[in-house]
């Protein structure tokens, strides 16, 4: 199976906005197995989208369109395939008592404007929104559906489908048909704001799709690496690849610092799949096990959360040239505050001195950007803080500051209880923001390795 | 003047990277007047690329093509461009010599992979990439040229262009064509590294554009504003909208606490169209002056920062929700360290006493989040980190956490130096990391109204 995606909306040619949402559906569907084979942005314009609808059917099996739906932008994104389909607009009880509803809550009434939103294109089938007031919108495009703009040979009733992506309401006074439908192809389409897009996809489009299309069984199993590089990984696990059977696939998905292994199974027998995956699992897990940090949807941060809790231990952080992102990265889970407890920044010479005791005899020696200084830092937060464990980045995010041994990149970092310290140097100098970030994600794989040896 | 952008590449497809590049092409072109109309994005399938550059040169005088040119992916692009236009690939001595020395320095030899990267079509104008390996390829689209996929009638010659965007060199042993070219269209092929198209737009494709295409005189005025939102904004500015000439309009770029903006001019006499800039810009200020920040690129970070180097005034933050985000902010900026000394992140009751003063007393009877813990941590922190001020914020980043009198969401800032002290409270619950960082950005715009006021 396959689809392509369909942004409408001047927003994203005028670049007032990054187009987040193609690449969170492409993983989604890429998890159900559905190739994504294309993507076009157009702006607001009815013939312009129009013309991206039937570009987009000719291509896939699947057309997933966002954009364009709220009030304010005339719902030119319903018009148009209204109008592409050659079905009339119908008003849309179920979708005008929602609004009402919502609107009372809130002691407003509803506009004219708000009104014509709940005209919907006739045979749409209604995918109830329960996070905004668009609704999402299903067709199916039978196979007889002729391609050239010619009146749409379908369905002529209006359903409303609910959570359960199954049931079949009548709504708005138009009579459910049930006849079996012959379907070839299908649209959908979804508002634009990300969380809708996202809740509508997950709770409404891929259960449907599911229900709707024989999908062969695909099952998956993702492992998070941590501390080691795409190439290395690859190496090492370069026979295990060689030797997987035709129906197992292994992808490769890098990150800041982390890559998640991914194998993908199909075939008909799920059980089977799944028995296949578990072993291969076990296979690669023992290959690169030094640097596996977590499984499924982990992040750094919550798989050192995860430990960090298990032990009871807590943590602090203790930053010169991060400024203070690997302690937005560790607070970036929601419960943090149970072994986070806090950190110092200190940026220059005089505060590592006076929060952190680092010594004075160090920063004369060596400078700031050393091992000594980065271990006297864990030290000072563990006794500073009261904390079980510190964290200490000390280095060179440039551009200037570098010196003839330390050049931009030069970065320590350590980790300790204030007895055992770990400690490791980075030294790529990838441009100020990316140091930072590289930086803060390379402490939190100290943490886990110091957690873990 | 109108673009299309094609982006090639698997990787966007199964939405491994999302696109950012899109958004900052669509901003560049904009600025120069030109209208994006379009995108698409394809895999790295060579029938696909080949439909999708036919498809965008219907659509605009200018193709813009991303993705697709690295060495592992086979010259993609390159291939199917040349196969489009029907000319052969020849090879390009110029981007041997680069690549041959670039891999000199860092001890390499040349693969056979690497030297397969220096075959070009053979009409193609190379702009040299300084970032990278891969160069730039321009082509004229002649009028006469046929969409079915004929040969190619244009130039056969293959010129190298350096960074003035005039000379014309020869390279590679093919002389060079001196013919008055007759364009229609420009199809632009670029790497997809992001610093790479960066530097290959605004040093090569956009002066070339404007020396090669009689494009009208385009001016704009920027304006930074915080603090306030877009349609507060617009409705203090809606007179002035109205009284606009025809040939100015008004942008509004909204960001994260920040909107910009934008006065743009459209005209055939420069010096005029900057006079009537100047004067409206004057007019737009005075109505919104309470919120300008700054102008053209300026961030909040830039802003502040140079405010307080012009004082010569030292800044620390003082976090608890925030986590050090507030303070990642404040050393987003290179030489940031002239202005700030560090943070003190205090997220647990017992470190904000003895770290930052917070009197027991005080947490007891009103809480973490409220107006005189921020005071108090205000006042700590300039004492403590011996600064002349700082921010301080607490609050409810959620999910959890909340109470009835304070929700999710509800959190407190304050700005000032010991003495005289400014707070604000913010109370709308975004997410837990959409909180972080409003919150954040909240406080930088406090510590410019404290500056200002």
């Amino acid at each position: 199976m396959t689809a392509y995606i369909v942004t409408v909306g001047d927003e994203i040619l005028i670049g007032q906005i990054t187009d987040t949402n193609s690449a969170w559906m492409a993983q989604q569907l890429n998890l159900q197995g559905i190739r994504i084979v294309g993507k076009t942005s157009v702006g607001d314009i009815h013939e312009e989208i129009i013309e991206s609808i039937r570009y987009a059917l000719t291509k896939a099996d699947l057309v997933l369109m966002t954009g364009g739906l709220g009030a304010t932008k005339d719902d030119i994104t319903k018009k148009a395939i209204a109008d592409f389909l050659g079905v009339p607009m119908v008003w849309h009880q179920g979708t005008f008592d929602r609004m009402a509803y919502f609107f009372k809550k809130i002691n407003r009434t509803v506009s004219e404007m708000n009104r014509n939103g709940c005209f919907m294109p006739e045979n749409a089938l209604i995918l109830k929104n329960d996070k905004g007031l668009a609704p999402a919108m299903w067709f199916d495009i039978p196979s007889e559906f002729q391609m050239s703009n010619v009146k749409f040979q379908g369905e002529n009733a209006q359903n409303t489908e609910n959570s359960s992506g199954n049931a079949q309401n009548t709504e708005g006074g138009v009579k459910t048909s049930n006849v079996k439908r012959q379907t070839n192809r299908v649209l959908v389409s979804m508002p634009g704001v990300p969380y809708e897009m996202q809740h509508l996809m997950s709770d409404r489009v891929l259960p449907k799709l599911r229900g709707s299309f024989p999908m062969s069984p695909i099952v998956h199993r993702t492992i998070l690496t941590a501390g080691e590089g795409e190439t290395t990984l690859a190496e090492k696990l370069s026979d295990f690849e060689d030797r997987l059977p035709a129906h197992v696939k292994l992808a490769y998905l890098p990150s800041l610092g982390t890559v998640r292994l991914r194998l993908t199974a199909r075939g008909d027998n799920e059980a089977a799949l799944n028995r296949d995956l578990d072993a291969l699992k076990i296979e690669l897990e023992s290959i690169v096990k030094y640097a596996v940090a977590g499984y499924d949807n982990d992040t750094m941060p919550v798989v050192i959360g995860r430990m960090l809790k298990e032990r009871g231990l807590t943590i602090a952080s203790a930053e010169s040239c991060t400024g203070g992102y690997l302690a937005h990265l560790l607070t970036s889970v929601a419960g943090s505050s149970a072994y986070f407890e806090g950190s110092v920044i200190a940026y220059s010479y005089d505060l590592k001195e006076k929060l952190l005791d680092v010594s004075h005899e160090t920063l004369m020696r060596v400078g700031a950007v050393s091992e000594e200084c980065v271990r006297e830092m864990v030290q000072g937060a563990v006794k500073r803080l009261g904390v079980d464990l510190a964290v200490a980045v000390s280095g060179i995010a440039g551009p200037g500051g570098e010196t003839t041994e330390k050049p931009v990149g030069t970065i320590w970092l350590a980790v300790g209880d204030g007895e055992r310290i770990i400690t490791t140097k980075i030294g790529i100098d990838r441009g100020r923001l990316k140091n930072i970030e590289y930086a803060a994600n390379i402490g939190l794989n100290l943490i886990r390795k110091y957690l873990t040896t």
